[in-house]
């Protein structure tokens, strides 16, 4: 059940309702309620030891003025306290969960949720990020690039492709365009202006394909990204001008040409044998990727594995956080396992964030999921993930009428809605305000192709990027309506990124400029409760609120039409809003442009 | 999202659809769907370690001669493999879960889930469950009975109440009415005349009071009760007459007088010390069940406890299985736990019931889960719960109008419609098919009292129990209108047995007899898939088929109406229907008498 703006009762995570985030174990928080139901009686139902416990609340003056506010101070007596509130009037009672109000008690799944010493990341909150495949973004010295023919890989030579010279199926895995990270360097004055503040690199450690998921060795960058020294100079001048970044972390497979594998594979008798699961009969003998056999999967059954990867004292997780970086995004995190499956995942990741928060208190660590994370997501695992599934394939295939395969698809406005709230309020919080929300990436067909190269609709998603509950990551070149040529996902969808303006969409970049402004100047769009204002099949809107604990609202109203044009009729909440772009002021029932998006903001 | 009757397309654990449930892990098992839709193409989902995969099926002569069919042999790679169907047409594609047809993928709660190698006990599908509680049933040998004053407890001296005496606030602990289990075995032809086949008796092992949940010798039967001897005449006549038996485990905590807890009190040296978590400066200085200080709480974290009761070699759980029980049910199974917490509570159960399963390959273990019980269901642990969540509450509350607390409640019939769906879907099928249904029991207000008298109301809730997907159970005396003196549960609910007939109604028996004999004869509700057909604010109506290997299908409608008059208008699926009672015949679109519940087979 989708809860709807017009809701007549109100609690969530932000400090007038919600004292604090995070506290310990044993602490008590002050939680409120605001309410405009005739109530006689609010009681605060608690999961107790497997029991519901009810207990009286307190009223008390209303924070805004405005309805009946209830209090009480809730016992952080779990690691996950479950609560729900519980509103009794003459001739009615409700519980008020994440799902709303109801007469019944609801599956705990859709109760609040609170995570007792859990200390979230909440930089992210406020971050833009921009993610980088660095083959392709910026070359910034030709002199470190892969030259013809420098190497074999999987039976072919590499070679060096043209930058402006289109991607072909051939150079999927050989081609490098020779982006480095003196690229991304001298671009950080770029990505500042675009607005953006962190970034997100895929893998830049010694691997011989142009992806870099195939990683030889874990301790150093490779030389042909410019090496060890680039990457300190990059982390330097990017943290000096506030920009964060985050390494990718592949923790599943190594690459075929590690020398873990290579010691693995030439003798039986290695210690390092038992880092990989051994199947004598299969055409790859041993587990891999997919059964890519470049891609030999670690077992972690073997606890030399999770030391020398997750937390030994010198693991790869601690190393590269000590040296600076922001955080980790782990590649395929749902696949962790022992004896080539999954089993033992969650426990892995435990420990994974365990030893990075012992090294970084606020290392954000988020997993790739590309399907429902919800099980991963209770606070004592990654801090997030990349939320694919509650977030951009229902986005892009409502916005696009195709999925993610480019099948067609008759998804509407409610169905859309329906899977965004669902996928949002069985997450604590905090970890929905750090979901790692994206349009694509560079696994996923690129945003403006699956949009039929319309701009209209890309600018719609970017401003559903930038209004969401969740941490917005815009894949390079987007700003500048960079684009692929072939249906699909990869290769097609790692372009180099042009860096000739007379080929860039000004009035895009612009208008992404003033997006990612918009989102980094309100609060409200950063740490707000999601709520759904209006929904049909071709439009969207939804708030975002943040109550201050003096009972000030900062609210957005956030917008989004998947036609060309469309003039939507709606109610806007009580008071003045303001259009963050035109400045423009509407209240009421309102007919407005809604086609590219709007962002309203309460003045 | 509530899947109904008319959804396009049908897959459910029915043999038609799934060849065999609790096939082992390794094995394959035929699954199969049929849909009315336009499919281009069909595709299984399976959840392979953390990744989607997506393998083509075989489209294959209709089993029933309509619609498509397709079919794949599901690899059983886990011992809970998730999936789901993907059904593709020219212009959509859909994904069937057990959440309905929906665009988007859906959480992996929705999917469908197979439990590898888990042997559910089926006896239970064709069983009706009668619960005695023993003292008030039936006084078969009053030179048993306690006698006034015989022992004090808890401050007082118990004493002999006069069967026909209304129940007062002061006995509720320390009257005792007489019945004995010589009373319920003289009783046992009046059971099976009324058509029960199981009965769950709560304790009966030695103890104080006149509920006997403050068990002082877990491994006798209390001698007021008649005591081992009559137990096993008891067991012995009720097996002879096709009758099962499942007893009462109170596992969370024992009573005072038990000499575990007596040595663990008197002597802070002694080794039963561990059986119990101590607090030297709180009132009551251990832990214990709502602090109620004659029943001291065990603490699991003791291995000797776990032990005693639930696995060790002679533990209170295999004796009686080897005594020839057919089951146990839970006591606030979602209590236990260590240190007077319920930590580690599902462990403990997967441990209860491996001892349990190891003892009677078919003994059928439920919990009293009073709250969602959804993570508990898994297989693993208990095979089902006491479904006041998913079933009693919301029946109740939607019929009455009010809470269990009576507070009064607007509740609609799309509301309770939508908590039954939330609550069945996510549940493995053997499992739904296990969940143990009631109206009430000794632990709630009684459903005749609760539906301020209505017996055609009471008719109503009885025809859902019947109906609905799980083991049906009535407390006793619901068939002759047994009901209670003042608002409330314990003690009031708890009247004893009248056997004077000229208080019975006997008009109402001879219904309860003949909806207990529809569903014992009617495989369509013991074990088939549930669907719904109709909601509205004041009647709800679903289906329940079972759909043979073959592709005939048996059939049921179930239509209950909680106005005391209703002629309700609804169009039944295709085909002829057959009034269960009245032999009506019904088809197509019909207007028909709702109130006090129909039963519909296709006939």
């Amino acid at each position: 059940m989708t809860v709807l703006e017009t809701l007549p009762a109100r609690h969530d995570h932000a400090p007038a309702y919600t004292a604090r985030l995070g506290a310990a174990r044993g602490d008590t928080v002050t939680l409120r309620l605001k309410t405009t139901l005739p109530v006689t009686q609010v009681q605060l139902k608690l999961l107790e030891h497997g029991e519901i416990s009810e207990y009286p609340t307190t009223e008390i003056p209303p924070l805004d003025g405005e309805g009946r506010w209830f209090a009480f101070e809730l016992p952080l007596i779990a690691d996950r306290v479950r609560y729900a509130w519980s509103l009794i009037t003459a001739d009615d009672h409700l519980n008020l969960t994440m799902s709303g109000l109801h007469h019944t008690r609801r599956a705990y799944r859709d109760w609040f949720v609170y995570l007792s010493g859990y200390a979230a990341p909440t930089w992210t909150w406020s971050s833009v990020f921009y993610q980088i495949f660095p083959d392709r973004f910026r070359n910034g010295d030709p002199s470190v690039s892969v030259r013809n023919g420098e190497y074999e890989y999987a039976g072919a030579p590499v070679y060096q492709e043209v930058w402006t010279q289109p991607i072909t199926r051939e150079g999927d895995i050989h081609a490098h365009y020779g982006g480095d990270l003196p690229g991304v360097r001298a671009a950080l004055p770029y990505l500042t202006d675009l607005g953006v503040n962190a970034l997100w690199l895929t893998p830049i450690f010694v691997s011989p394909s142009n992806h870099r998921y195939d990683i030889s060795d874990y301790r150093r960058v490779d030389p042909h990204l410019g090496g060890d020294a680039a990457f300190d100079e990059l982390l330097h001048d990017a943290h000096a001008q506030g920009v964060r970044v985050v390494l990718d972390g592949v923790f599943n497979h190594v690459g075929s040409e590690n020398d873990l594998f290579r010691k693995a594979f030439a003798d039986v008798h290695a210690a390092e044998r038992a880092l990989f699961t051994w199947r004598p009969n299969h055409p790859v003998p041993y587990h891999a990727f997919f059964d890519v056999p470049t891609l030999p999967k670690l077992d972690y059954a073997s606890e030399a594995a999770a030391r020398e990867f997750l937390d030994g004292p010198d693991s790869v997780v601690r190393t590269w956080l000590r040296r600076g970086i922001d955080g980790w995004r782990l590649d395929v995190a749902q696949m962790l396992g022992a004896g080539g499956t999954d089993e033992g995942n969650l426990e892995l990741h435990r420990r994974l964030k365990r030893a990075a928060r012992e090294e970084r208190a606020d290392a954000y660590v988020f997993g790739e999921r590309f399907f429902d994370a919800e099980e991963a997501l209770r606070g004592d695992g990654e801090d997030a993930a990349m939320n694919y599934h509650g977030f951009g394939l229902p986005v892009m295939q409502w916005l696009s009428g195709r999925s993610l395969k480019f099948l067609p698809s008759r998804m509407d406005g409610h169905e859309l809605v329906e899977i965004l709230w669902d996928a949002y309020h069985v997450l604590p919080p905090e970890v929905a305000l750090n979901q790692f929300n994206l349009l694509d990436s560079h696994d996923t067909p690129r945003a403006l192709y699956r949009l039929g190269g319309s701009t209209v609709k890309l600018r719609a998603a970017l401003t559903l990027l930038m209004g969401y509950a969740g941490v917005p990551c815009m894949y390079y070149g987007t700003e500048v309506g960079l684009s692929q040529s072939c249906e699909g996902a990869m290769p097609w969808c790692r372009e180099p990124m042009p860096w000739d303006e007379s080929q860039w969409d000004t009035a895009l970049r612009a208008d992404v400029q003033a997006l990612v402004r918009i989102r980094r100047d309100t609060p409200a769009l950063q740490r707000g409760a999601l709520r759904f204002l209006h929904v049909e099949s071709d439009a969207v809107a939804f708030t975002r609120t943040l109550t201050h604990a003096d009972g000030r609202a900062e609210r957005a109203v956030v917008i989004a039409s998947r036609l060309e044009a469309h003039t939507l009729t709606l109610r806007l909440p009580d008071g003045a809003w303001c259009d963050a772009r035109s400045g423009e002021v509407l209240h009421g029932i309102v007919a407005l442009e809604a086609a590219g998006g709007r962002l309203l903001i309460q003045s």
